[in-house]
């Protein structure tokens, strides 16, 4: 691959998500052919002594304590952002606006306000943005949304979409920024409703048009983070109140005429990453659960549901990689999303999910929101 | 057994539950050591023909085309009510003025106020009752009961039951009675989604306290049934309108303080009849599904669920059947629901769940029919 | 149902075995459209007072305290024999040649040669014979044998069989008579290994015709039970040779050039009653578990196995039972049994699996023995 | 990290085995604290171009067209070798003659003969060596490891491991260099039962100690690869015969007493990369498939299996990764394996598995063949 054709990366954040997208960046080219290749060229973070040890384990070039001067360098064309909610907005504007690309880690932002922003923003940018829902990309997921395409499912009657997870059912799990909204925007509803919002959307191809909505913390005050108390490990009795919610569930309508019920909560006990859908129509049915990510089902009716092993070559994204029957990760959903931004940017199309669509997930779960707040009743997605 | 310990059954209706039903009361006494011997005396159904047939094939000594002669009738000391809802009050209550105990199929009646009757009903009289909440008697759901009230869940923060089923998917499937409102007082909703209501309260020993819900009615107009459009077999274009709900989906709030969601529905494509509930708790979690009935899947967080194969002497109800392994069917929930009965009246305890515990099903169904035609409001259940 | 076509029943033993068959005996006629109706005559057991309480509670009409009698009674036209394999051949030779009808629980004899008397005495007589192996009427294992015949496999290359059992893991586990092999004839090899070798050639329509094996007893002394050591409850220290195999492992090849691995153990810690076995051909593949009777999978290449919930009407034996999603139980394939034995003698075809089924088992068996014995060399199975 | 902790790699082979080394070379370092960190330093192939293609896309320094050179080179001390097994113990020896570090592909060799060559080599040698039996560094199978030496399946009874998939099924399948003996030494049996003898001694740590067996070649002859027969795709009628077993079943005895069953097929229709394991001991019980690669079931007896999503932190290996539920794929029980000989590398420990282990497997094949050739005999395991 000659110099050409190189793009530089510069990345925001290098915690959970910033760890999984330098695997996908470093990866990607050994396994799909691309039209660009992805140079890991700057690592921005708080902590200089922090970001250049994750820079060096992670693979990165240099690095920037302040994500304004990533935005400002020649040698980075692509500006993934990593970080909490709460800074999406302002970088990723900055970034367009800069004449950068942009991809952003989900949710697309913590407010309908900033979402809007970031959507007035790339639609006035040369640079070509998305919002990295990665479950798009776990092939299962895509294969399912293919099925419906085909038209396999006939007529879509229900969705039902559940992401269960269990990590802060102990009431001494600290306070950690994920539980405070001002930093998070909102609690299991943005962090992982929104995923499966969106994959709903995606696979069925309709959108989520009206909701009626229950949230609940259970846990409402938890201990200090050492971090937050500014304190050491020696730890503290003080407590502080959880802003936002444990769980939330909703039942609304698709605008195809599906009805659907959500639920996204952190107190699901034994459940890990329960990401969960399971869609029927008038000819077919699917079920996926990403604790399974290999695996599809699919009925025609009959008596019987077939689990697919999405490992066939002719499955979305699978001829990259191994045999059959020789599973991906977790970390492979976002090889799948760089390889599919970076074609996006060499062929000058648009990719997906583009702002557009995180901003059409946002809204949903602001109707969430506002259901919740206003005694369940069925609220209408903005458009 | 001497004649001494025998009693009478008289059953009306033979379709369905009435076969199921015939095939407890003719079987309990080879398994359980019943301090009463059930005599199969009686069944009553409206065509003489008919009944005599049926009669000959599940073993009925005598029969009746007047339910009325049945329950009046010295030989019989149990009325077993198999018929649509829409008759239910009516022959219960003269069932239990009449001194007879009664059990009655589920859902207890098509409307709160009969619902109410008989209650009032069961409580004036000598008899015992009890509503036909058959699932309740699955070895796997008796046993999620049991591990509730041993605390292994802790305190339970989520309900998610769902009942799945197919058999009108196709628009050409007749206007059959269970379509009509007059007739089945509900569709999915009263037929299954009964089902679910009842056993997310037995489990969890707690009330669904409030709701917010949506139905549907996906193919609003079928070909009128033979029997109903009174032709012969050459069918008709005559069509009807579908008058119940084809499916429903509610969210809630239990007494205890977990939140639940419900979806009952008949459009759930290569979903045969899948009962499953899923509750998970501060400690721990169960999940089942029907249709691997003698399963219970059992989490004590950590990183699994145990499938804990419900066939061992120490589960409920199984010591009396078959060595482990050899699993139940569909039919033997309705001989452990007899035995219990036949177990009740024998010892004066009150059998569960009783009339009043039906009627509190009656009650969350009507909230969810309420709170659907006002906007998804979260509305209260009545006590 | 007239007299005219009352056919009676007499049944020799009243354990595990007879209960189960009592229960087919007694529902058989409710749910299939039958051309003789069985009447349970007469059971028989040596304790008068044993055999008349199970008669009561099982419904036989009347009791013998010798099979001979049962054997000699007009009233008797069906010997049904739930005894232990050292007995069948005795019963069966004498009820063939009083001119009964004679049903006989598996394995059909403890030799050979016994089976061998038995195979001539059933050709001839005029009475019908069939061997209880009841795995056949699994509505399961029968929909894959329809499979097979359909061609939906293809050329069959591989069949791997399981039965897993765990109930003698415990060395403090007694010495009862299924671990004595004057009594039982063999251990796992002849109890559970005779089934999934019967299994095997039923769904595959070939014969197993060489065999390569290894047997095991892991637990070679044990404490007598108090039975056999004419003790009561308070115990013994005492204790005996087991005479039988607690596992017994062997490959082989089948009529039709597939290879087959078999395996039979009570050893196999957590699994309860796993009768497995999968077929692979050159066009599909099978494979079911008897623990989750109602499911076979199924695969016709591609990425997947159809999960097949074998409860549709259109499935062998469901049509008479209950809806899709209701599934059957283990009793159940003895009620089969028993209607397609009712159904033979009245047309007068020859049931299946006939006493030469039966041999032709042992006769693998036998060459599973011998192998065993003679350092796992290859044994071909006696024509 | 300092220069002075890099530790040059040279690798051998790029075709499937290349890539999947290639990425864990590339990887490990971003998610393990390495002692030493690895650098991609030279690839060798027979082609210049194609090799030269390869380095570009997998990421290597440099290229040799003879492994000869790259084993003379001062930048390579781990040689990687990635070749058929026909070439193994040359390339081993040399390079270990050479004083690098030897990771080398499974089946260690072709023969017996190769095996202990290369076992005395590397006991001559200064470098560290392994047999790439990467399926020791699945998560769930390490787990299974930890499980037996914590004794929580007590005795071990029985092992019934199978390794299926169904790549060649189809008749047309070409004749490709897996199919020559002359190239693959053997066929199912060396590439893929080869990993189950060793799982099985891994898990148990139990050795293998005799055999019977069978083995079946069901497609005797193919039509000859394109590259066979020297011929364009437009393709040949030409076939050649097939070498190689298709499938080896075998049944055998462990050195602790246990009793087990192999079999390794390429004609399972449906499964793909089906390599399953299960383990019963006298107090628990241990199920593996790797279709499902992030689960692992363990039964303490009782009623039920416990499905343990390997993904928690305190799992083998899963640490490194990330939060629960966010499955692992094939390719990192690679990075496992390289992270694991790096750190023996540079403790100076002896990795695991050593080419002795590898030798010990291929004795048992030994065993194998010459007892399918002769009569399936019971066949001793040569020390």
């Amino acid at each position: 691959m000659s110099d050409r054709t190189t793009i530089g990366v510069g990345m925001v954040g290098y915690a959970f998500m910033g760890r999984v997208h330098s695997q996908a960046w470093r990866s990607v080219g050994a396994f799909f052919d691309l039209p660009l290749a992805p140079r890991m060229a700057v690592l921005a973070g708080r902590s200089k002594e922090r970001t250049e040890a994750a820079a060096a384990q992670l693979g990165w070039d240099a690095v920037e304590t302040d994500w304004r001067e990533l935005v400002r360098r020649d040698d980075v064309q692509i500006v993934d952002i990593c970080t909490p909610g709460d800074s999406h907005a302002e970088i990723a504007v900055a970034a367009l606006e800069a004449g950068k690309h942009v991809l952003c880690e989900k949710p697309l932002a913590n407010t309908v306000a900033e979402a809007e922003a970031m959507v007035r923003a790339a639609a006035a940018a040369p640079g070509k943005s998305m919002v990295a829902f990665n479950y798009r990309r776990v092939p299962a997921v895509a294969l399912a949304r293919r099925y419906v395409e085909e038209g396999r499912l006939g007529e879509i009657r229900h969705v039902r979409a559940q992401y269960l997870q269990d990590w802060i059912v102990d009431p001494e799990f600290p306070l950690v920024w994920r539980l405070q909204k001002d930093k998070a925007g909102a609690g299991a509803l943005g962090d992982i409703g929104s995923h499966i919002v969106d994959a709903a959307q995606f696979i069925t191809g309709q959108n989520v048009v009206g909701v009626s909505a229950l949230t609940e913390t259970f846990i409402k005050e938890r201990p200090l983070a050492a971090e937050s108390a500014g304190l050491g490990a020696t730890g503290t009795s003080a407590t502080g109140q959880v802003t936002v919610d444990d769980a939330a569930l909703f039942i609304g309508r698709l605008s195809g005429g599906a009805v659907a019920s959500f639920e996204a909560t952190r107190f699901a006990t034994g459940r890990k990453n329960a990401m969960r859908i399971e869609i029927n129509g008038s000819r077919g049915s699917l079920a996926f659960d990403f604790e399974a990510m290999n695996e599809l089902w699919f009925s025609a009716g009959g008596g019987g549901f077939e689990r697919v092993l999405v490992t066939e070559p002719d499955h979305p994204y699978v001829g990259a990689w191994w045999p059959p029957g020789h599973g991906l990760g977790y970390e492979h959903t976002f090889t799948h999303e760089v390889k599919d931004f970076l074609e996006a940017i060499a062929t000058g199309a648009d990719p997906t999910p583009s702002f557009a669509d995180g901003l059409r997930v946002q809204r949903v779960l602001a109707a969430v929101e506002r259901s919740a707040a206003e005694g369940s009743r069925y609220t209408n997605v903005e458009d």
